[in-house]
């Protein structure tokens, strides 16, 4: 199963690309998905919108996962960051694949083995467990991390289709 | 120039299209797309996405019009709204056309003369404004508004191209 994992933001949207084979994880692909803060918002989701259709395009993933947001004290930020989230689920809807949402707790128990970690304990277990991946930035980072996390919670049906 | 106004939502986006020439109005349609609760978040924006493009199709509008979000004191609300809104502003930005977003004092003053003003105020000045229309809810009616504060703010243009 190839899963793409999203981190949605309206200035930068990482995204990556696994393989998971029953208990096996394979890194594709990773990328951070940038939009101009001098253009209109619109014209910035748009340009998301057609930046993450590519990348579903080149990948073909069979699912993607996205992490659940942690809602903002700041309500222009919640904002923000709701517009590009609802562009990148619809790219994700669109293309028909299944789609995982996870807290980032889930997310950093299936990478790191326990619910909290910091981002330097999570870059050094994708390195571990993406072995040669070469993780453009932290939101790349971030996206790995998700679609790993869907890749455990799916882990368990993938080896029941296996030993089918 | 044909004006698409919106009015975004995650359970309602309320739509209306208008005619302005020069200073004169006149309504062409409105109507409210609604999603399924029950359905995930995805499919409910893909729908969503879907009904707006028939509606961008169906009267190929050269502008659209969104009011600016008030920003709700329940995040998960924002975050639903921007989810949405997010949505709403891609397909338009996808058609190409201009768009406007206008605070919602700017629409109560563009349709009734005065920053505040209620709903039942708004109501019965787009019945004055726009005769005849059967407006189908509160929400294509607040469609219908910022619409119409559009065709205000590119009144003096308008009548600028006519006059060349």
């Amino acid at each position: 199963m190839i899963i793409l994992g999203l981190d949605p933001g309206l200035g930068t949207t990482g995204w990556g690309v696994i393989r998971s084979q029953g208990n096996r994880l394979s890194h594709i692909a990773n990328g951070e998905i940038r939009t101009d803060a001098k253009s209109p918002l619109a014209s910035r989701l748009h340009m998301l919108d057609l930046a993450l259709r590519e990348v579903i395009e080149a990948h073909d993933p069979d699912a993607a996962a996205v992490e659940e947001v942690f809602v903002n004290v700041n309500p222009q930020s919640t904002l923000k960051l709701g517009q590009a989230r609802g562009v990148v689920l619809l790219g994700a809807a669109r293309a028909g694949v299944e789609i995982g949402e996870y807290a980032a707790r889930q997310v950093k128990k299936s990478v790191v083995g326990v619910g909290k970690a910091d981002k330097t304990q999570i870059q050094a277990m994708l390195a571990i467990l993406l072995p040669g991946a070469k993780i453009v930035g932290a939101d790349a980072a971030d996206a790995l991390a998700v679609a790993i996390t869907h890749a455990h919670h799916a882990g368990a049906k993938s080896l029941g289709e296996q030993a089918a």
